[in-house]
């Protein structure tokens, strides 16, 4: 393996792996948050029920693993969100192990590489940051969502 | 300098900067999708208003970065935020600007050592990502408060 020296490490494949597990855990808590009739229908504004945000979120980031462990990086077939919470976290906690697994096994000089994604080409460590990204993004919209349930939402900062 | 093999690089520094500066000017973006008149007024929940909101992003930004650079980490002096849209927004260009200037000359190792933050002990690397963390998370909470205001957010993909 060639060590760009110029391509000075900051964050190394052990630091990502616990930073996505981390988040993972934390989106999982708010997952559980919701009370189990409002996951799938409570909704602010027109938007999207934080179940099925947190499915989408789940999807693509099974997306960005396995295209990170294949290379290969086609639009998945996604079905019909199932309308669960005990669905949701089981395929989460699926994902998450599978994550432990997986993601230790990548080969770093895939991270620099440009691939062709679903939704246009970048690198797959941007797909990777991406991931993450489209996650706590939405995540926050989970926040408002509880707040709005008259609910306290875990606290940010506990992983 | 030395270069840790073990430590293989998915981020480098201009790669931390791009990313980052690319969530800012995002921000920057939901920033001024707020009318005059809501920035510092509309809030859902009971929750903060996203001019403050921004301000706290501002601060943490400003203190994360001040600390790489200097790698002094005490808990710096915040004022009562202006409630005013155009002083947050030139704040805000301003320190974009200083990251730019600043942040490529953090010595990379500076990253792996744990420093005493004000709210706690974390690497540096940890501190800046969890000023992206935290700068993506209060976003998606403004992405909700303009939907609520019934204004369409600028694409969270766009950066």
């Amino acid at each position: 393996m060639n060590v760009d020296v110029q391509a000075v490490s900051l964050l190394t494949p052990a630091q990502l792996l616990a930073h996505w597990q981390g988040h993972r855990r934390l989106t999982r808590k708010i997952i559980e948050a919701f009370p189990d009739d409002q996951l799938f229908s409570f909704s602010a504004a027109g938007m999207r029920t934080f179940g099925n945000i947190g499915w989408e979120i789940q999807g693509v980031s099974s997306y960005i693993l396995s295209g990170l462990m294949t290379d290969q990086w086609p639009k998945p077939e996604w079905g019909k969100p199932v309308q669960q919470k005990s669905v949701l976290l089981a395929a989460w906690d699926e994902l998450s192990a599978q994550m432990d697994r997986e993601l230790p096994t990548v080969p770093p000089a895939r991270y620099s590489e440009e691939k062709a994604l679903m939704w246009g080409k970048q690198t797959a460590l941007s797909a990777a940051l991406y991931a993450l990204d489209n996650e706590i993004h939405h995540r926050g919209q989970g926040y408002v969502y509880l707040r709005l349930l008259g609910l306290e939402p875990p606290p940010f900062w506990e992983r």
